[in-house]
C-alpha cells in the first residue's frame, strides 16, 4: 500500500516537499491542506505588487510559465491533492492522526497519515499598541492584505503613510509606497538604526541616507505609543514617544513569530524562540513528523545558536531535503548563515554571517574592516564604489559576517554570496584575501574589492593598520580632540580647509616625503583619502618617520561623504 | 643593515609585491627593473582600450585617483626605486647577483640581492605562418602594440581585420573591433569551438550565436596558413585551409608562454608547460628567489595537475602573498581554480574549474546538468534567462566545473564565483543545491537558479533525470530518429508542428494524465518544455505509466533557439 503523507502549508515549503516526493514516489499519496485559498505565493514578492513593480496578483502565485498555482493545478500538474481552507487543529501522534477543519463547512476530519510535515510558516507580531485594531492599520502578511493596500492606495485613499519597523520589509514597503506611488512615508523603528540585527550602524546609515534623499522620512530610537483616529473615520495618525505624524495608513512589520503551538501541544520539542526544533534530515522529536520554513529554528553555523530564519529561500531548499527525506533518502540541511539582499531604491545591499553586535553576543572578540572600492576596474567607464565590512573574530581570525551596499546591486551579492560560501568551512580572513573571484575589467578589479576587504582586515587584526570609524572620527572632530590629515590633492580638500580651518591639514601624499616635518603632533592625526588605501600607506609612512599617533579613516572621503553628508562642506 | 630586495618585472606582480614589501618593511631596499618604459598597466584592459571604452591609455597605468604610475610615482609615493629599459640578461644565484641591461645606455650591470622576485611574464606565441611579419599584422601584447593598432584604426586604416585564434582575448578584442569601430572583423579558430579550453562546445555555442547575431564573422575549425600582402602594402588578407578572408589588419591572439628562460639557465626548476616550479609561498628551487603570475605554474585545485593560468587577478593576489612572504611572513596561494569572467557585446558569461573535456583528461567521469531559469524571481519585472552547465564527477560526486551565459554580467559572475569557492573544499554537488546564496527577488530566485543546477545534476546522477543535449537531439531529429513531445502550450508548439508534422508532438502538461495514452512509442521521445522543470516532470509521470524510452531537452526551448536558431520555425 502506498504510505498517506500530509503536509500543513502550502506557500513554500509545503508545495515543494510535496512535488519532489511526487518526483521520487509517484505512488506517495500526498494532501496538502492550507487554511487560506490563496496558497503557493511568493511571500517575498509582496512588496513589490504593493509598490506595483508586479501588477498583477497572480503573478505571486503563477508558475514561470504563467500557470496559477491553485488546487487544479496541483492535482493535474503534479498529481497531489490540495485542500484550501482546511486548518490543522490538533495532532494525535501515537494514532498519526491530525485533527484539521474545513472552514468552508465547518466541519471536522481525522486524516490517517504515515508521515506529517508542518510547514506552518510565521505569525507577524502584532505590538499591543492601543489602536492597532483601527481601520487603515494592518501588517503585511499575506495576500489578503497586501491586496487591500493596494487596493487603497490605487484608488487614491492614502497620501500620507506610516510603516513601524524597519527591518526588510518594513524597509521594502517604505521604498514601494514612496517609490511608486508618490505617497508621503514615514518608517518608524525603535532602534537607533536600519535592519537592526542584520546591518551595523555604519553600513545602515549609507542606507537610511540614500532613502531619506529618495524622499523617506526616518524617525530612528522611536516607539509608537498610539495610533490615532476613530472606528469610522479610520486611522489619522501615529503618536510616538517624541512626535505625531498624521497618516491615513499604518502598517506594521515589527517582525514574525513561528507557527509552533499545535506542535508544542503536541509534545514536540519547540525552541527557545518558539520554533519548532529539528534535526539535519528536518525531523522532529517524532520521526514520523518533519517540520521546516518559518517555524522552525535551523543552527547559525557560524554562531552555532539555534535560531528562527524566516527566509523563504531557506524554505524552498529545506521543502526539497524533507521531500527527498519523505522517501528514505539522506539529505541534509546543515543550517544557515543568514545571507540575504536587498534592493533599496538605486542601491543593492547584501549580508551574511553576523554583525558586530551579533559576534559580541556570541562570545567572539570582532574585529572588522570597512572599505570602499569600484565594483569593477578603475579604468573601466562607469564605475561606482562599493562598500564593503568585513568582520573576524580577532583571536582566531575566523570569519564571522560580510556586509555590502553598492549601486549595482548584482554586483554586491557576487561578493556577498562568495564570501557567505566560505562562512561553513570556517574560513579565516586569509580566505577571502586570496578568494577566486572571477576578473574582467567590466565586472571587477583584478584585486577585487572583496580581496581588499580581507587584506584590510588582515592588516588591521596584525595592527598595521590602526583604524577610526567616520562616526568616531567625526564626533572626536567635533569636539576638536583629533585633526584630519588630508593625503589627496589641494583641489579635493580646499573647502575643507575653509570650512574647518587649521583643523583641516592638507598635504598630498607625494608631498610627504618632503613635508612630514609640518606635521602638529599634539592630537591625534585622522588620515583622510578618497577610499582608504593612500591613508594606510600614509600612516606606515608616518610611522617609520616617528609620527605613531595616527588613525586611517575607513572607507576614507566616500564612507564620510554618504556617513555624514553635513559634514561635509557645501 | 637593510635588506636588497631585486624584482623582475613592473607589469602587475611585481609592483604589487614591491609595495606589499615596502608596507611591512619600510628599511627594505627594492629595485624593480623591466624592459620596457611603460609599466605598471592594467593588461586585461587593453581590448577597451582598442575598442575604445577606454579613452586614454593614461587609464590603463594609473590609479584608481588619476596618478600616472610611472618612475617618479614609485618613488615618491611608494619609496620603491624603479628602473624602466632595464632587462635581466642571468641570474648567479651562488653570489645572488643579476646582470642586467641598460637599454638606453647599453650597458649592463651587475646588481646584488638578497631575495629575487621574478614576475618576468609571458610572451605571445607567434605562429610560423607565412607573412607573420608583415606591416599590419600584430600580437596584442603590450601597450605599444595596443597604442600602434588603437592608431591605425581610429585614422580609419582599417575596414576589414581577422583576429587569429578565439581565446578570451581575441574574443574580446572581435568584439572591441566591431562594436564601437565597426570593422569588419573575421574571428577565425582552429579548433570546433570559441574559448576551446575554458567553455564546453555546448556553451560556446551560445556564445557565438550571440557574435554572429552582432556582426563577426566567426570561422572555426580553420587554420591560417598564409597571410598574404607584401611589405609595402602591408597585409592584405589572410588565407585558411578552407578560404581566403581580405584584410588590412590581422591580430594574433594565440595564446602565450611563460617567460622562463632565464630562471631554466639559472638552474631553477621548470614544469612541464615550460612554467618555473614554485612552492605554496611561491618560492622557486632557490630560496631565495620568489616567481608569481603569468610566468609560473600553479596547482589547479580540481584536477591537481599543475599548469599555467595567466591572469592578472591571481597575478595580484600573488604578488601580495610574496611580499609578505619576502618579510618572513607565511602566506600560502593553495592554487587556482580557473575563475574568470568576460563580457562579450551584452553577454555576461563566467566559469570556474573544468570543463567535461578537461575532467575527461584529468582521469574523471564527468557527468553535467545545463539548466536555464530566470536570473531573478519570474514575477519581477524585466527577467532573462542564465544558462548554468555545471559538471561533477559521476562516482564521487565531486563538483568540477560551471560555466554560465546570462545577459547580466554582474549576476552571471555572483552564481560562478559563489559555486567557485566550494572547490577549494572538494564540495559536493549537494553543495551547489543547498548553497546559501542570497534572494530578493530583483536578484535572485527562491529556489535560485545555482540551486536549480545542483538539484538537475543530482537527479541525472541519480538516473531520475534521463537527459539528451540540444546538439545530439537536433541531430537524431534530422535524421528523424526521434520524436519531440512538447508540453508547452498550443500557441507555443504550433509553428513546430506546421514545419515539422508529426514528428513534433504537443499535448501540454496539464492535459498529460488524460492524454498519454496517445503517445507513439517505436521511438525515443525528447522531451521539450521553455527550459527544462516541466519535461523532467513529464518524464517522470510517463516513466510511472511505462513509457520510459524518453530524453528530457536540456535547457529547454531557450538552450534550443539560442544554440539553433535555424532549427525554430520563422
Amino acid at each position: 500500500m502506498s504510505r498517506k503523507v500530509l503536509i500543513v502549508g502550502a506557500v513554500a515549503l509545503g508545495p515543494k516537499a510535496a512535488c519532489r516526493l511526487k518526483r521520487l514516489d509517484p505512488s506517495a499519496e500526498i494532501t496538502i491542506i492550507d487554511k487560506d485559498y490563496l496558497i503557493s505565493y511568493g511571500g517575498c514578492g509582496i512588496p513589490y505588487y504593493v509598490g506595483g513593480d508586479v501588477a498583477d496578483i497572480e503573478g505571486l502565485y503563477s508558475t514561470a510559465s504563467h500557470h496559477v498555482r491553485d488546487c487544479e493545478f496541483f492535482e493535474k500538474c503534479k498529481n497531489v491533492k490540495l485542500l484550501c481552507r482546511t486548518e490543522l487543529i490538533s495532532i494525535d501522534r501515537k494514532a498519526k492522526k491530525a485533527l484539521v477543519r474545513h472552514h468552508d463547512t465547518d466541519q471536522t476530519e481525522e486524516m490517517v497519515y504515515d508521515q506529517l510535515v508542518l510547514a506552518t510558516g510565521a505569525t507577524p507580531i502584532q505590538p499591543p499598541i492601543p489602536g492597532a485594531d483601527l481601520p487603515g492599520v494592518t501588517v503585511i502578511a499575506n495576500l489578503h492584505n497586501a491586496i487591500r493596500v493596494k487596493d487603497l492606495i490605487a484608488k487614491g485613499k492614502v497620501d500620507k503613510a506610516v510603516v513601524i519597523g524597519a527591518g526588510a520589509i518594513g524597509v521594502e514597503l517604505a521604498e514601494a509606497l514612496t517609490d511608486l506611488w508618490g505617497v508621503e512615508t514615514t518608517l518608524i523603528e525603535m532602534m537607533d538604526q536600519l535592519l537592526p540585527p542584520a546591518f551595523g550602524k555604519d553600513m545602515s546609515r549609507l542606507i537610511e541616507n540614500h532613502m531619506t534623499g529618495k524622499g523617506v522620512k526616518i524617525l530612528l530610537s522611536e516607539g509608537v505609543t498610539h495610533i490615532l483616529g476613530d472606528e469610522k473615520t479610520g486611522v489619522t495618525g501615529v503618536k510616538t514617544n517624541k512626535s505625531e505624524i498624521p497618516c491615513d495608513l499604518v502598517i506594521m512589520s515589527v517582525g514574525v513569530r513561528p507557527n509552533s503551538q499545535i506542535a508544542r501541544d503536541a509534545g514536540l520539542a519547540i525552541g527557545m524562540y518558539g520554533g519548532i526544533l529539528v534535526d539535519k534530515r528536518l525531523r522532529t522529536t517524532d520521526p514520523n513528523i518533519y517540520a521546516g520554513g518559518d517555524c522552525i529554528e535551523m543552527t547559525h553555523l557560524v554562531s552555532g545558536q539555534r535560531i528562527p530564519m524566516p527566509l523563504g529561500s531557506l524554505a524552498n531548499r529545506q521543502g526539497r531535503i524533507i521531500g527527498t527525506n519523505l522517501n528514505g533518502g539522506w539529505e541534509e540541511f546543515k543550517g544557515t548563515v543568514g545571507t540575504f539582499c536587498l534592493k533599496i531604491f538605486d542601491l543593492g545591499i547584501a549580508r551574511a554571517g553576523l554583525t558586530v553586535k551579533q559576534a559580541k553576543d556570541a562570545g567572539f572578540d570582532p574585529v572588522y574592516a570597512l572599505v570602499a572600492q569600484s565594483e569593477h576596474a578603475h579604468f573601466y567607464p562607469d564605475q561606482a564604489l562599493m562598500y564593503i565590512k568585513l568582520i573576524a573574530d580577532r583571536n582566531t581570525r575566523k570569519l564571522l559576517g560580510i556586509e555590502a551596499v553598492g549601486s549595482k546591486g548584482d554586483a554586491v551579492k557576487a561578493r556577498v554570496d562568495a564570501v557567505a560560501a566560505l562562512f561553513q568551512y570556517n574560513a579565516s580572513v586569509s580566505g577571502v584575501s586570496n578568494l577566486e573571484v572571477s576578473y574582467a575589467p567590466p565586472y571587477a578589479s583584478a584585486m577585487d574589492v572583496v580581496n581588499a576587504a580581507g587584506n584590510t582586515l588582515e592588516n588591521i587584526i596584525l595592527g598595521q593598520n590602526i583604524p577610526i570609524d567616520v562616526a568616531d572620527m567625526v564626533a572626536a572632530f567635533d569636539q576638536k580632540k583629533v585633526r584630519v590629515l588630508d593625503v589627496r590633492g589641494k583641489i579635493e580638500s580646499q573647502s575643507f580647509i575653509e570650512k574647518y580651518g587649521d583643523q583641516w591639514i592638507n598635504i598630498p601624499q607625494e608631498e610627504l616625503l618632503d613635508r612630514f616635518d609640518e606635521l602638529p603632533v599634539d592630537q591625534p592625526l585622522c588620515l583622510l583619502c578618497d577610499t582608504g588605501p593612500r591613508s594606510f600607506e600614509t600612516q606606515l609612512f608616518l610611522k617609520s618617520k616617528g609620527i605613531t599617533n595616527t588613525r586611517n579613516i575607513q572607507g576614507g572621503y566616500g564612507m564620510l561623504m554618504l556617513s555624514y553628508p553635513e559634514f561635509i562642506p557645501d
